[in-house]
């Protein structure tokens, strides 16, 4: 669900059920999926079905993991896809750079007609990933599956990417954290979206109230500097603010001198002690966050207001805050918002969307591809794959195999580094799950509701993050957590890339 | 406009048109300002007005100049600032912390009521713009202004940053640039709007095929590694795309082996000529570009392929293009996407919108408003403002006067720079314009057509970046341009911030 759907008031679902709409994304994508779309249609590979895997390269943030978000917004993409009639005559208006209308007008009515039949399998939502393993399959008819690449990677890229920054300043806040980004978000849709994936990846709330309310995420936030400067003095704001939200008040200190601040939220405070009601907390915003939580502290205490919370905000990430809570500082709960709703410190994930095995229509035998290219780095995965995680008996996981669902496994459960044979495990004998689930079938989503629902994803992001080792949480170096090729399909792998770089065929034969 | 507005096909306007439909955006905000709001409302400010400015202190990726956008955006979310009976009943939902509705019933019924009577103005997009000067201002009753400010500085930080983004990659480029980074963007919002912000800096086009309908840019694009990976083998799916795109056949060399891509593309490029067609290029997407790009100009030309153009791109920045046109390579034109669609090295611009004066409706004079803080860097600008930029006789613009609507300006045309009283620079004598033009007048946007068309303001932006020094372009150190505080303005200043330090007064009197 995207902004203007939201906002034209059409999508109300009944209270406590979760929106289902149908909208037309086919537009968003890049052209040239449409010019390789026209490039299938006409060379008579209508019926070539293909077999495509997103997955990334390198965990953002330098960090040990990633927190799989993006699986909710893809199926409405999925559900929502068509051509109408106005996308179809403005891309009958494009001309081609040497003149003549781009596309043919045979191509266009079939992309009228076209519905997606694609079947899609995801992680869930949540769900903790980590480098060079699918996180999306999509099959089907190729041109289909070209269609869908770039607003695929576009939603599982960058809710994925905040999800795992949530996640990272959580872990660094062991208290509340609320997400209130969206005036520094990349637009309003990125910031709609990063605000579900910020809940999704462990905070409290968010300050975006359209995304509360599209999402039935909760939403937070009290006052700003404005509301001190439109009264003529601060504790004058401060007592009105407190008589009109005797419940939810926490008092923003530093619009003039913080200091002076802290000592008239004391005086307000007292004052609403005094009415039976209590100031809930005090928020300071800018200059050195450890000393003055501390100082707060101190000077709310001695005030006898030891049930007065320290909220701090102000360029917040989970560095700052794992050093702001290493100085001591006593936090009720944080804000966060630039560095956490764009990502700051890496702003894009690289995930890529590869194909992998190629088969006629019809034809039950999958024809592996792989790309190989200057930099082996970026060699591709072959085959129709699938994860297997394995875990130790205490419930810490213990490594991730990719498997290619139409090939025996390896008897040992070993697992081979895809970039180097000596980085081995073994794995046979523990507990296994599978990670891919179906998100859509003939090109239907068939997301259950509790497989939409942001708070329930968090609580998979929470689970999930309690298996990992304290080792591989860390911001610093973290240990690198075992993901490798099953056996057989390392070696295929090998064998192909071999070929390919002699023969240039995509196939590996010559 | 936004995503599923377009893609709902409610909104298109007839060719040539630019599309006007009304959203209702009311609820992008921060809960904070709704719960200010409310304080505003029960504490008899309704009649208060207020004039905020919208403006930023540094200028991204530490250069020398920006370059406005967010304008024809800001237009549409003002003519749909409304609140649905669905948006007061979801705020009517939300619970206190402290228990009971957060929001009284009276007041819901008065947003449900209210209509935006605001005036705006604002720079026009593709306007040159420095930092401390008002980008946009907006006056009227406090209560709309503040709910109004999430949305804005979400629109205008985030379109002001891609535009200038792309404006230095052109810079750089001196060829057509092609945005393409949907799918590494921070969502499919915030990736429409980037798209149009990047043709606003100086794109020749973009790969987003939503964005090339929804605001009339071009549209740019040929084939991805998965077309060569699709066939058995890379000459036959050279081949393919050549007879389906005789008149945009631009080939990517690179699935393989490049070397041996690029004799493919020469050989099909040869196929071509012989049936009167044209190869218009070839495109490299990994390796050493620099190096690549001269060795595939020595094999094209050697073959007689001396009208075949080279196209570069992967993770293409101003600096990466800059160096490799510095090792004298000649490229036909680029291709950017990830660095430019998230402006990777500096995700977030970091404007304020700050509350600069009050008054009582129906009283003609404004109270000035200062906000000092820990860092007087953060001190704010007073008053109700607009910006003179003058220039010299050829052309070149020489300094930008902050100054108040409502005072007089000093005779000798001085600028102070705000934070050093020593930096002065006098003006009189220049020709000078005003940059803030009406946006919005009680609440309905008067923007022509021509103020929000992206193709305009990419006009502007060329001619904006002609009268800068070349100091003021280029990327390491810049030259600072002028912008200075009127004096009279920056003395008024001055003496309210030692007031206010001394009183905690919002007017800086005691």
């Amino acid at each position: 669900m995207m902004l203007e759907d939201a906002v034209l008031g059409t999508q109300d679902a009944p209270s406590g059920e979760l929106p289902r709409r149908t909208l037309a994304y086919a537009l968003l994508t890049d052209l040239y999926q449409l010019t390789m779309a026209q490039g299938y249609w006409a060379n008579g590979k209508l019926d070539e079905e293909a077999c495509f895997h997103m997955f990334f390269r390198e965990n953002p943030f330098k960090g040990g993991f990633a927190i799989a978000c993006g699986a909710a917004q893809l199926a409405e993409m999925i559900d929502g896809f068509a051509f109408s009639d106005e996308d179809v005559a403005y891309l009958g208006s494009l001309q081609a750079p040497g003149g003549g209308p781009l596309f043919d007008e045979g191509f266009l009515a079939y992309l009228r007609e076209m519905r997606l039949t694609l079947d899609v399998d995801a992680v869930r939502e949540g769900t903790v990933v980590f480098p060079m393993e699918p996180i999306v399959r999509v099959t089907g008819p190729i041109l289909q599956c070209q269609l869908l690449e770039t607003a695929l990677l576009c939603c599982m890229n960058f809710q994925t990417l905040i999800a795992t920054k949530a996640a990272r300043v959580c872990l660094a806040a062991q208290a509340p954290v609320a997400e209130f980004g969206l005036r520094r978000a990349q637009g309003a849709g990125g910031a709609l979206w990063a605000s579900r994936a910020a809940v999704v990846g462990g905070c409290a709330s968010t300050s975006n109230v359209l995304a509360g309310k599209m999402f039935d995420i909760p939403v937070s936030g009290t006052h700003a500097h404005s509301w001190v400067m439109a009264f003529d003095s601060e504790i004058e704001a401060f007592r009105a603010y407190a008589k009109t939200f005797p419940k939810n008040c926490i008092l923003l200190v530093d619009t003039y001198d913080v200091k002076q601040g802290i000592e008239h939220a004391i005086e307000v405070g007292l004052e609403m002690r005094a009415q039976g009601e209590r100031l809930a907390g005090i928020r300071i915003d800018s200059g050195d966050l450890a000393w003055l939580a501390r100082y707060a502290r101190e000077r709310l205490d001695a005030a006898g207001l030891v049930d007065c919370g320290i909220v701090l905000s102000n360029d917040l990430d989970e560095y700052t805050i794992k050093s702001i809570r290493d100085q001591g500082a006593d936090v009720m709960s944080w804000g966060v918002g630039t560095k956490l709703a764009c990502a700051y410190d890496q702003p894009s994930l690289g995930g890529v969307y590869k194909l992998s095995a190629t088969r006629v229509a019809g034809c039950k035998a999958w024809s592996n591809r792989l790309k190989v290219s200057e930099q082996s780095s970026k060699l591709t995965l072959p085959g129709v794959l699938d994860v297997r995680r394995y875990s130790f008996a205490d419930g810490r996981i213990a490594g991730d195999m990719v498997f290619d669902v139409n090939e025996p496994v390896d008897g040992e459960g070993a697992i081979i580094d895809p970039a180097d044979i000596l980085r081995q495990k073994k794995l046979a004998g523990y507990a296994f799950e599978t990670l891919l689930h179906p998100l859509a079938r003939r090109g239907v989503s068939v997301l259950s509701d509790e497989e939409r629902s942001a708070l329930a994803a968090r609580e998979r992001t929470a689970a999930g993050i309690s298996r990992l080792d304290e080792s591989q949480k860390r911001f610093l170096n973290p240990h690198s957590y075992p993901v490798g090729l099953e056996a057989g399909l390392w070696h295929r792998r090998a064998s192909m890339a071999a070929a390919l770089r002699e023969s240039g065929r995509a196939d590996g034969l010559r």
